[in-house]
């Protein structure tokens, strides 16, 4: 999707996530990335990494709905939201949010804002793979 | 600077920015950065960028305390601190923040507070370069 001069880029991938390309633009003071990385543990146990499913149209409809929604509420903006689908490892993103704003506070509130509503609502099940049965 | 299995780096350069690794440590579910451009315009006037000055090893050292601090204050943590001296054109990143936090609202403010603090601290000067005389 582009909306004027505004980079919108919305996924779900099997593959490694890619560092999003900076926007670099003259009118945008701001740019913001977040980068969701699984952890090594869950609930105190050591884990493999976590295991992300969903019903890929729905949940792609659900992370475009909420990034509309945002396009609408804040205005136009260049935004990335990139989510694995499938095993990701300890270490490695399973998500990656990056957004352009003209203000650094205003790019920091609507960087959370994204990750809040996507980890509320986007229809996408995380289970952990344990290292041992134990 | 190396504290346990933390990356610290602190710099000011004449080079352009270049993005930072990710951290990828298992322990932090968080990584975020922060890239702050040279808007276009200045006042409502057209500028072609901006030219940073410094007393370079007293502004280093102020980027340097300021970390320390935050080391203190929150704990050890992940970080890079790149700002650059010298002519930066419009479009262009003249400082680039990135830090990993083992939550995502812990980043977000951390990073907030690093932008603030440098911005308020660091004895680095802007002289924006308009496009024409007029």
């Amino acid at each position: 999707m582009q909306l004027a001069n505004h980079r919108i880029q919305v996924s779900l991938t099997r593959e490694t996530l890619q560092e999003p390309l900076p926007f670099g633009s003259s009118e945008c003071g701001a740019e913001v990335r977040f980068r969701g990385v699984v952890r090594g543990n869950e609930d105190g146990r050591r884990i493999k990494g976590i295991d992300y499913s969903a019903y890929e149209p729905m949940a792609l409809a659900s992370l475009e709905s909420i990034v509309a929604a945002f396009q609408e509420s804040v205005g136009a903006h260049s935004v990335v939201v990139e989510h694995r689908i499938g095993f990701v490892a300890s270490g490695e993103p399973s998500i990656v949010i990056a957004l352009a704003q003209p203000h650094s506070q205003g790019a920091f509130d609507l960087l959370a804002s994204y990750l809040h509503r996507v980890k509320k609502e986007a229809p996408i099940w995380k289970r952990p793979v344990f290292e041992t049965r134990d």
